[in-house]
């Protein structure tokens, strides 16, 4: 017998993705969409080419599902989870809530307090494979940091490179659907359209939850982080430049190698020879990569795009329930010959 | 009376800026526009925008004008100089054939020959004024050169910063018309919307003509500049990241005053409190800048945000042919309240 | 002594584009802008490309100026103008208030009562340029009636055509600046980009407008006018196709030669061979116009293409003022060659 | 066994669509891809979403696939034709060889002779689905065709209310994929974002195929059917208003009846309540209709929105094969719950 799923925030983009990948999963059943500022709407009525008849409901407790996704705003899914987890649901939570295991730093980074405990394993499969097919309680990564982690996943795990890195610089292009569903002036269409621009400049966001994925101190002294975050007028993508300074210079060649070998078995991770375009990933779950650069002089590049709605929210939430599952972690995602579509 | 001028090179998208913007200049008449795909067409044809009745003429060593702008691909230009000096021409070339010093980092980075002593005054107003006003050449900067200098000049003009530079890297987006007005697949509207890429990532291109603008010794050891370009979905302008490792951390407000303070009788430098925006600079002359982080760590932030086609390429040009003439170099570039025009 | 001039609903992006032209505007001095939701705030942070040092004030019925600009929402001008009037102001109301004779057809139209007698001269200079100038008081056109209305001019004053017009069909798609400066779900850059929809299909709205500006009988039996609205992903312009059916068919040639005959002293208005674009009218006062097809069966097709926040709101406003202070019609408007400028 | 199936004319946007779609469906095997200018390329060169190691070949003759699909340029497919059917193939023609029954006609359209006899049958399956299931031999629709013949047929298929229609007019805005993989300088993203034109203004391009679908008597005198296309800036998409005006009103109700009567067994022609959008038929095989108005005065509004490349092309000629092959229509166009995809 199928599980069954539910949805708990459906009505934004990542719940919208969800609703359309999870319909056409063929081990689950969709059961539930809760969303509660859209009560009573049809799923179509807020996206027009979702054609199935799901209504959106409110979310009052119920767990009559095997499976909880949680696409809610962060702060949102602190509240709900323990209840899911008492009733013995398979939980994966799209937010930030259970991420950082510092609760110091959770509240630093979120503004909001979080109880301490509340932290379930990372959900990055590329990484953290055999723990995500050993829990039932998934915190899935953010998009930025997705596409961060996968890009320097193969320096900084060894730990021969790791000591050798000095500074990191990064510059992630953010599509517009990472602000969600929203109604800003900013965000209009006018506003946007031939517009670029940078926010939280340095702020250092999302450098908790990078840093504890590779097991950094990260309540240690500062670290040579440097994020910058931009839009530019595209709706679904990361686009993220990763450049490192080395204090002894690696070879591009090397580094190539250690990427493809690295992702040898990760069915979503194209390592490329060219510099990679966010039309190759949009509607995908794939993280194309590139090692643009390693000058002898310890600078090197690598870029990476995804889209921040598949493999930055929905895509990988589903690869993590794939897992979880005991099934073919491609199953919904890669039907074969992937199309600007599943 | 007024100064004639003339345009070789002028149905690019540079050279229609300058049509544009010099036809309505007040102290100099416009007098042929040279473009020898086009000859015969009327201006309004290719820009249907622009309405004089101006038509494209084939350059065949004409020098009845006393004003020469040259936007021509590179390698074009260096044949036409010597004749113009000789004639005793003012001359101002937007390409990259009299930018760099030294002939042997010309080459190996424009990939094709030239003679020793093709060289002209580098055309930034802010850094080089009075050696402007007192000639009559001008190599005007790149864009993406224009902004990378504009938004390190600051820093790197002061001897005792400039000595605690560790790093820089330089993510730098540019608008679709900085490929020219072109006829390629990869730059087509069905491509393009909603892609982004980067390209000959870490490659150095503009490292000899930036370093130069700074005095560093070009021909030396390697120096950790490290420049990633891409192109998102907008037509005008470049925005640009400029994250500096230095040894010796300066604090934001620091960095701000001393920005205010080196900018502060350059009127199209505009130092910004907030990130800039591309729809903030198209159309105009200005570079906006935004010192966004200084952490104690020796990490530096820096954004800079212009008009490619103005103020690098266009804008610039007729601002270094104003400050020639000695007049007022605003002038034909801000007539009052800036609005997204010239 | 320059006359000066205050916008009361300033902040829109009417009033932004009224604010900008009239900056420049060698012949009226700027004096207040008024916006109530942005009292306090300088303009610079709402338009990052408009330099000089306003402050957005509240208007509480202030008369030191000499000329007020109206570009309030609908109905909201209705009670501002009658004092205005009173002080002996000029007047030019950007909304909709005052252009409908009938108050039951305005009020069918707006769904708002408006007092009888809330009528102004209609601007449309290329139709009533001496009544414009022999008055004080100004109903701007509408941005779809001014496309609409100065494709179908020559045709509709003419009695001896217009006696032959069986129908017309209208489709006139906007660019997104048309819902002003908006923040809607629907007109979010993530929902609108590579999107296109109509809206108010058939519902005559702007019928009433465009009829009585060609002396029909506006209240009589249904006149087959169909009207079909919609908007595509760009921020400026209108591109408008009318379609007419004649009982008696007209030659192209003829059609053409009646159009440049008709618009010969209208410097804002261009007869084009080919079909009009909205880049060529994109930041200019002009209204493109080509007469694109005159068959043997008598249907006729003529497009028009304007940018609806410069002739099809603000660029009109101040035209009419020109005319109504007696000075060159293109002041401000047209300084030489044109460019996406004023 | 699973048919074979080879596309010649693989490379284009028709035909890279096709790619996607046939490799994915479930009942045929994807064999060869023939693209004689890309021969020896990978299909992931072009299209980096297309994962699978298919590479591009020269098409010379071959016969070793049981069905072709041509997506060649006009004027290719008829010389290829002959042999694909001599040798017993299922052949599916996107391209217009085929379509026009009248060799003049034909010759006319296209400025290019065809042989008389070169005619198969209309792959429209709403109009002729038995005609399709009995035959092997198919040209597929145009793209404006299948928008403006989906949106009249309910009305043009029946006789009394086909007697009424005095005029039609049709507004049709395409996407820029519809002019094809292109290298031109008006195509370029540079050109093309912020603008919209439109273009062969009511030269009656697409009449013939229209007229002939409705069985009108093409040849015979003049029928006041007026088309005007133009694109905007979007990549997928047709957005099609019909205009029509009837010597004998309906209402809304009935015509919205008659459609959804007329539709109640077409899967991909949804009957809307409101104006649809691109959004909602981008990446799938639907046909979005709303009637919009039906006013006392006998015209009539019908808004039909398609993908061009999916219900405009691939996706109709892969409803088609489903049809001639027997199996379900919907087969790997439809699975479930539709998303921006199949």
């Amino acid at each position: 017998m199928k599980k069954t799923v539910s949805i708990i925030g459906a009505s934004g983009y990542s719940g919208s993705e969800l609703t359309r990948l999870l319909y056409d999963h063929p081990d689950v059943e969709l059961m539930h969409l809760y969303a509660h500022g859209q009560v009573g709407k049809q799923v179509k009525e807020l996206y027009p080419y979702l054609e199935a008849d799901f209504v959106y409901e409110a979310y009052t407790g119920q767990t009559d599902s095997d499976i909880y996704f949680l696409a809610l705003p962060h702060g949102e899914a602190l509240s709900l989870v323990p209840a899911l987890k008492n009733a013995g649901k398979m939980v994966i939570d799209l937010s930030g809530d259970h991420r950082i295991k510092s609760v110091k730093l959770h509240e630093a980074y979120y503004k909001s307090p979080k109880p301490a405990g509340a932290i379930m394993q990372y959900g990055m499969p590329e990484l953290f494979k055999s723990k995500i097919q050993s829990t039932t309680w998934i915190s899935n990564p953010g998009c930025y940091a997705t596409s961060i982690v996968l890009g320097l996943a193969p320096l900084l795990t060894n730990d021969a490179i790791k000591e050798t890195v000095e500074s990191i610089t990064v510059c992630a292009t953010s599509g517009l659907s990472g602000a969600g569903r929203a109604s800003k002036t900013a965000l209009s269409y006018s506003e946007m359209n031939a517009n670029m621009w940078a926010y939280k400049v340095g702020v250092h966001q999302h450098s908790p939850e990078i840093m504890q994925a590779f097991s950094y101190d990260v309540s240690s002294t500062p670290f040579a982080f440097t994020f910058v975050p931009s839009v530019a007028p595209f709706t679904r993508g990361i686009y993220t430049t990763l450049s490192l300074q080395l204090t002894k210079a690696l070879s591009k060649e090397d580094v190539e190698k250690l990427y493809k070998s690295f992702y040898r078995e990760a069915p979503f991770v194209r390592v490329q020879p060219n510099a990679p375009e966010i039309r190759a990933v949009a509607y995908t779950n794939f993280c194309d990569l590139h090692v643009g650069y390693a000058s002898q002089n310890g600078s090197l590049v690598v870029i990476s795009a995804i889209d921040n709605l598949i493999k930055g929210a929905a895509g990988q939430a589903i690869q993590n329930m794939n897992l979880m599952l005991g099934i073919d972690e491609e199953t919904a995602l890669k039907p074969g010959f992937l199309g600007p579509i599943h």
